[in-house]
């Protein structure tokens, strides 16, 4: 297992990072020596999957050219992956790190029904969840992390 | 000059693609064969710019390995020549493409002081503006515009 490094947030040095204490709880879906793949487990957005640089950098820029193209590889895998299980109507990729700033890449599925369509999903609802969609989704979620695990473990170790 | 693609918008046959028809009317900063740079003229977020697909593709898995790694390494050039002008306190990168489904990416230069901090820029604003902070950010763009358009035409020509 890779160990999550000991650094701090930049913005306040008595708060660990919560990405780098591993603090954040949320499903891992599988773990690398560079990234890990959790998902966000997010009620209204089931295909919502993080990939987190394992090491405490803020910016991608930040990465070497080496680095980033892994880091690429595994947030393009991971939307092919998504589109190959859901078939979405969209696929959202952003790297923003205001909050955290330390970096991960949102890799977010999206339907023409859901509840922010067509605003991303950081801002208010548009309408009332689509249970019997959503949970369409749901239901195929344990299938959808099974083949992410297994494309990711073969491409990167 | 690359020609727009004459493809029509996915969502609605009947309206062209704004990307594609080029009708979006922004302040272009360069364009090459495969990619252009417009800045989004957001009175907020005055470091706020777009790398677009020239041709007409709505994921960026739709694009091959070799166009993908052209266009994360114009939009990480974008990211480092922001950082090197203006060092900004984050940099958000995303490609959403829910409303023009036409692959773009924002790469937004961000600061503790600005408006939306640390939401993304997409959400409600959380304070009023800071007009002086802004103002001198705005001062700076036509210097990081023509650093930026020197870099990429130095790098894809």
């Amino acid at each position: 297992m890779p160990q999550p490094c000991a650094e701090l947030s930049g913005r306040d040095a008595a708060t660990p990072c919560p990405l780098c204490a591993q603090t954040d709880r949320l499903p891992v879906v599988w773990s690398g020596a560079w990234m890990r793949l959790v998902r966000a487990d997010d009620a209204q957005h089931p295909a919502f999957y993080r990939v987190i640089w394992q090491a405490h950098r803020a910016e991608f820029s930040d990465l070497s050219a080496l680095e980033r193209s892994a880091c690429m590889d595994a947030v393009v895998l991971v939307e092919q992956v998504v589109r190959g299980h859901l078939a979405p109507d969209k696929v959202n990729l952003a790297t923003l790190g205001n909050v955290v700033p330390h970096l991960h890449w949102h890799v977010i599925a999206r339907w023409h029904w859901d509840t922010h369509w067509p605003q991303p999903v950081w801002g208010p609802p548009q309408r009332a969840a689509d249970l019997n969609r959503l949970e369409a989704v749901r239901s195929r979620i344990p299938d959808l992390d099974t083949g992410l695990r297994a494309k990711l473990q073969e491409r990167f170790g």
